[in-house]
């Protein structure tokens, strides 16, 4: 019988799209979220919950109000409930999320850059 | 000013003891655990939630009812709400714990291996 784990890196191979978390697993209600980053995202906040990034490859920014945290490989950041915030990340970047099932990856700032929010890979 | 992010392989320096998670994050009320582990740890569940593990350094096993699953350095697995589980590593490992608040390591078998569980690092 094989019992299924998740090798977090080749799930990224599954994933072209820019911007478009994808579920990799799931504890209780909250998700493990990966996606591929490039370019600038839009600032906007989860008005209902804490939001956890972790950089799985590459190096990405998070945009605050009070200043820019610059993340590398194996560093994390928790950006808290209701803070505005703006990703970007000048090269190809490889993130993990981790939040409750059910947010919306542009806040309530519907566009072009919402994703779905249930894809599992 | 500086905006406090965390480098997760940092934090494991902070770490001398084995099976003794040390809280690095929180996100709403969940939490973000490091553990240095190696040798057999117990049988154990955790009735009222799932647990999630992610092999930083190192390789794992979570020994299961149906079989073993083997993790290595970036591999996750999620044990589910009561399944009975036992880790051992036979080599230090490094590992990320997500889980609530307040998840006892040992579940409701209390004794030599049950740590404090609110340990910030």
């Amino acid at each position: 019988m094989e019992i299924k784990k998740i090798n977090i890196r080749n799930k990224f191979l599954q994933i072209s799209d820019y911007w478009s978390p994808k579920i990799i697993a799931e504890i209780n209600d909250y998700q493990f979220k990966l996606a591929k980053i490039k370019g600038e995202f839009i600032w906007h906040g989860h008005k209902d919950t804490d939001e956890a990034f972790i950089v799985v490859e590459g190096s990405m920014n998070i945009e605050l109000e009070e200043g820019t945290v610059s993340l590398n490989e194996g560093e994390m950041y928790v950006v808290k409930k209701g803070v505005e915030h703006k990703p970007y990340a000048e090269k190809e970047c490889m993130i993990m999320l981790i939040e409750p099932r059910g947010v919306i990856n542009t806040g309530e700032k519907i566009g072009e850059l919402t994703a779905a929010n249930d894809t599992w890979i």
